[in-house]
């Protein structure tokens, strides 16, 4: 299968959206959205480091590739409107290798009404890589930032987590409608998405706000799978630290926390008062008085073999 | 080197710009353009397809992965606005290679006025890899696509073609500031840059407008790169079909193209008329007479091993 073949394929599958004037096929797409800012974001997903394929399948690592750029979206509370597919496939790689990628990342993209409108395929002798790009729309209150925490807002986080790598990686829902519902129910200070990790997340969120943040460590939620494990590492410590949660972390007044977990208004989530923001530091709060939290997680390094966790 | 600190250095060399709301370092940059209609663009680069690092350097590497793009917003004849990088990091990459890949990424951006608002830093087990995301906005007059060559039209060059694997496809100039330049002097028709070959991209475009065209072998521009060939193919053969001359064609009105070639508009460049687009086919005029063209060049195969050329 040639390229532009497989751009063939990908034209006849790329729904009209009244926006899009150009979809895939000339030297770049041509959109004219009207409306608030827009969001921008990219994400690289790479075979080995980022999934397995061999496990996963073409189209759950199309899926996720897709999903996280969606999450990166859903943490500014915008709606994703545009996205475009760079990918390097493996020379060996057949048709079904790209078209099952393809129809994961459209399943993904349409189930929250994006449409991709261009992209690059190649081959080569390296293992498979794709990068998407997302653009998405600000609603009308604007578009939420990491920066706007303040000391005394609550933090809330919109599910469980840890335990990702057990499978959740590949099959969450990114929680672009969640943003949308929280976004127009209450004025959210700060939101961040959880990838790298409940604290290293948090402290990200900490930093760009100039705060810091106390964590209550009986109330975080714990997925089935971070409470299920067995590798000596306690279950806590898998919510703290294993990251690709997906979930959200807003920042709101104390008011607006009280009503929101009194409310659950999330259909079939639940949302969870975990903490408070402070003046400074990362703490964790347990039944043995406050200690440090460092604030790690996965983090990708280079020049150095520290490498450690999922991407 | 860690991605955090990474974005630091980044962030300290992103300028500011004045509908760039947000730039690198939340989950999404925030922009808010004014104005016309959007192109957008990606392209990858994937090392040892693309190029090879070790003789390219780092810095070239980065420079023609943005410049790539760059060329594809030019062929839109749109104003270069914003760009987003991800990249694959070999794990045992240096902290100069990252910033020497930057450094080419920024230069090649910032001379065409272009922001660099956000990207995804990487590292795996694979080679380098690198993707750009381009958005670009189309001028008062919109922008051109491949659709709109006309039987009739006329089939002009910016510049020379062929042998650009000797050094050309890692030093080229895109034609931004060309097209923005024709766009403002003349009704272009249609628009295309060369990355696949002269031969193929002039198919690209009469395919996408349903026309056919007859290039004139004399008057096809070729460089001296690809005059001192001697590798058994012609210098014609290069020019036709060695891909990466990142030069544009464009369709315009015999008028127009008479008086383009005439006056010379272009500084530094020399506009020339090379054929005409006629109803159907691709045909080549020699003394010989007239044959058809077989409209290949280069293209990413994949489940083949039938690749060719540099991409």
């Amino acid at each position: 299968m040639s390229e532009l073949a497989f751009i063939d394929w990908l034209r006849a599958r790329t729904p009209a959206a009244a926006s899009v004037l150009l979809g895939p096929g000339d030297d770049a797409a041509i959109v004219a959205p009207t409306g608030g800012p827009l969001v921008v974001t990219t994400d690289m997903l790479l075979e080995g480091s980022c999934f397995v394929l061999a496990e996963a399948g073409a189209a759950a690592v199309g899926r996720k590739a897709m999903n996280v750029n969606l999450s990166d979206c859903a943490a500014m509370a915008a709606r994703p409107l545009y996205a475009l597919v760079a990918v390097g496939l493996p020379r060996s790689a057949d048709r079904r290798l790209a078209e099952g990628l393809f129809a994961g990342l459209q399943a993904a993209a349409h189930a929250e009404g994006c449409a991709i409108i261009g992209g690059d395929t190649n081959t080569w002798a390296g293992p498979l890589t794709i990068a998407v790009t997302l653009i998405g729309q600000a609603t009308g209150r604007g578009p939420v930032r990491r920066s706007g925490a303040q000391v005394g807002d609550h933090l809330l986080v919109t599910g469980p987590v840890g335990g990702s790598i057990q499978g959740h990686h590949l099959t969450f829902t990114p929680r672009v409608q969640v943003a949308l519902a929280l976004h127009a129910q209450a004025d959210l200070h700060a939101l961040i998405d959880i990838s790298d990790g409940l604290a290293a997340d948090v402290w990200h969120l900490c930093t760009e706000s100039g705060v810091g943040a106390e964590l209550v460590a009986e109330r975080i939620p714990l997925t089935p799978a971070a409470l299920a494990s067995t590798d000596g590492r306690s279950p806590l410590e898998h919510g703290l630290r294993d990251g690709e949660d997906f979930e959200l972390i807003l920042a709101v007044s104390p008011t607006d926390a009280e009503r929101l977990v009194r409310t659950q208004p999330l259909a079939g989530l639940t949302l969870t008062d975990i903490g408070t923001i402070v003046p400074t530091g990362l703490w964790l709060l347990t039944t043995a008085g406050r200690q440090p939290l460092a604030p790690h997680g996965y983090e990708h390094r280079f020049g150095t073999d520290s490498q450690r966790g999922a991407g």
